[in-house]
């Protein structure tokens, strides 16, 4: 809990290390036909044996009932509240492709539209073109100059786009140009505060300069954007929990969630095999190593259960590899359950297993939603997961006289 | 939680249907010579064959160790903090009998006392007359007129009464006139801000008018009023969740609690049986319905384990019709225990069980105590029932991107 008011007065530098292994939608619901999760139809001999000498519970990403994006997900488990340190879409999706952006920027969310020749919406999606379609008409977009502003338009897939502001004076308080229904012109962008009216006026102008860049095109002649949002002013991971922390993460989004909070971001591969070597490599740079699987989570919002039991079971099979690092306090965790008969991200709590010298087991025989839930942690808010890890790790000292 | 900030982005409108069940009282604690609590001992086929493929848990209604009253209860169910949307004692009285309140009225709750020739209290309740003595003595008082408001005064029962008072300018923080104790006068009503002072001046001219009109008599001869209060500020409950809600209740605050929150009161009989009846004829007509039941908590309060037991039994027989209508989600939920043994309210956590289709059981066997401790959803403040109910309906989207 990065607000814990006394967070400064219990951190210490020790030379201990923490790894959180973050299972992306790690959590999972009981399939009609067996009554089994993917966890319990998963075969986890290494997690279940790690379950078995450690501290297990439930996280809550944000409370009952509330499904996490992942940016809440991750935040949450880094000890910020995911309410107060909300990114925003706009954020999120630059992150996402990998924009690297300074705290003073304007990101939005940006698609391809098609408009009639009244300049009336017939597609907020120009037929949801794909990127080979897209790639030339972003770069068209990206040569549009606005004095003043310095703008930047990335691709993200088929319709989808980012645009960066850059400038003094932006703010992000500007509505959304996107009508969210057709048969109407796009929205003129509104200033929502005074020190946003500059930023609106920059989006308006690169609306129009849009129009006639690729006003001649039949489809995809045309921009809405929403999402305006800068960076929160974030609290450093490093400097409250006196760490010197590390992310080994393979997708843009989650190497820019860590970006933002002041991890150093490590160079690795595509496999969560080439991040484990990434971390071996690392393992005496940093105390704290943020290290992120994404595949669980894929399969889960494909829908696709039986993939979910084979890539929770591939991760598995690579656990050994990360106890031979023998980091001093090792957590699993999730960011938010992606349940394959949701097909989706959902609110559900997440097993959560804490490994250090000072666990022994409590009886929990797998690692699954069933059997965490009787774990000693409890079910706990996942903002308290850090909080955990550093006293797991010999990391805090005692709070009061 | 209905101030969650973010409650109006997630919150979207489905033909989803939510029935939520409020078994008054419904936690219990063991009896002393069997161990066993009253939902250990009732036979529920039912409810234990419904929480044997939901999702279960206990509900904290306001904090450890803290005792609710029916309003904290219910508020706290319906998602709103029971602290900041605290109801006050003569708002909760005028509900009670069924009262109408508009904001702008105060309410508070009085007795008729007795005192000496010399003016000083000699019983704070009037020998507890019975209603059949004070009936005519508040409509007496009914008669009493103050200029510049209007004040109607309402029989509760025995020797206490409702006032309600209604006029521009009125605000509740005035002192209440109740001593607490014998052989002094009645305190003067004092307003402890400056909006309330005609408000206080009204209520002392009512005082003094009533002890002229009732002074010949020997007792039942005073009155005392405390409790003045105004409804609170209350976000709607349907507003707020995008839901068309409905109250199927057959006493009159639990109507009143309905009402103050927003909801729709159908008109029902005194029978839960009946309640249901009106639940089936309005079922297609909302899409969130409130259905009390209270006998259970008249048992417990009474003290009679074997009586709550039995109004257990009662309920569980009736559960099948109301399964019948196939509500979406479905939530069984106490506002608070009212354990036999103790012959009133208590602070313990309160069964809860939650279905839909997406739960599938969790090795939960029975709906008590013991058994919903160990489910899934583990023990989880009581505002966050809405949001689970809200989440198994698929009413809410992700938060965050």
């Amino acid at each position: 809990m990065i607000d814990f008011p006394y967070i400064g007065d219990i951190c210490r530098k020790t030379p201990t290390k923490i790894v959180m292994l973050v299972v992306d939608g790690l959590g999972g619901l009981a399939h009609s036909e067996t009554g089994r999760s993917e966890l319990d139809e998963a075969r986890l001999p290494n997690l279940d044996a790690l379950a078995a000498r450690s501290a297990c519970g439930l996280t809550d990403p944000v409370g009952p009932g509330i499904t996490p994006g992942s940016g809440p997900g991750h935040m949450a488990l880094f000890g910020y509240d995911p309410v107060k340190y909300l990114l925003g879409r706009g954020v999120l999706e630059a992150l996402g492709i990998g924009v690297d952006l300074a705290e003073s920027d304007v990101a939005a969310r940006g698609n391809l539209a098609t408009v009639d020749e009244s300049g009336l919406l017939v597609d907020r999606r120009a037929g949801r073109i794909s990127s080979a379609e897209s790639l030339p008409l972003v770069e068209l977009l990206d040569k549009i100059g606005i004095p003043g502003v310095e703008l930047s338009v990335l691709p993200v897939r088929d319709y989808r786009f980012v645009l960066v502001m850059k400038g003094e004076r932006l703010n992000d308080a500007v509505s959304e140009t996107d009508p969210q229904e057709l048969g109407v012109r796009p929205l003129e962008a509104k200033p929502m505060d005074t020190e946003s009216s500059a930023t609106a006026e920059a989006v308006n102008a690169f609306v129009a300069a849009a129009g006639e860049a690729l006003g001649a095109r039949d489809r995809a002649n045309s921009v809405l954007l929403r999402g305006f949002s800068k960076l929160p002013d974030l609290p450093s991971f490093g400097e409250t929990y006196r760490l010197n922390p590390a992310a080994v993460a393979a997708y843009p989004m989650y190497r820019g969630l860590a970006r933002v909070v002041g991890m150093k971001v490590l160079e690795t591969g595509q496999t969560f095999s080439e991040q484990l070597d990434t971390l071996k490599i690392h393992f005496e740079e940093h105390d704290f190593f943020f290290l992120h699987y994404k595949p669980a989570d894929a399969a889960g919002e494909d829908g696709d259960f039986d993939a979910k039991v084979a890539r929770l079971e591939e991760l598995d099979a690579l656990v050994p590899r990360l106890l031979e690092l023998g980091p001093d306090a090792l957590v699993v965790a999730g960011d938010h359950a992606s349940p394959a008969v949701m097909a989706s991200h959902s609110w559900h709590p997440v097993p959560l297993l804490v490994h250090s010298n000072l666990t022994r087991g409590e009886g929990v025989e797998s690692f699954s939603e069933r059997a965490c839930a009787l774990g000693s942690l409890g079910r706990i808010p996942a903002t308290g997961v850090m909080m955990l890890a550093l006293a797991h790790a010999g990391k805090l000292t005692k709070f009061g006289p």
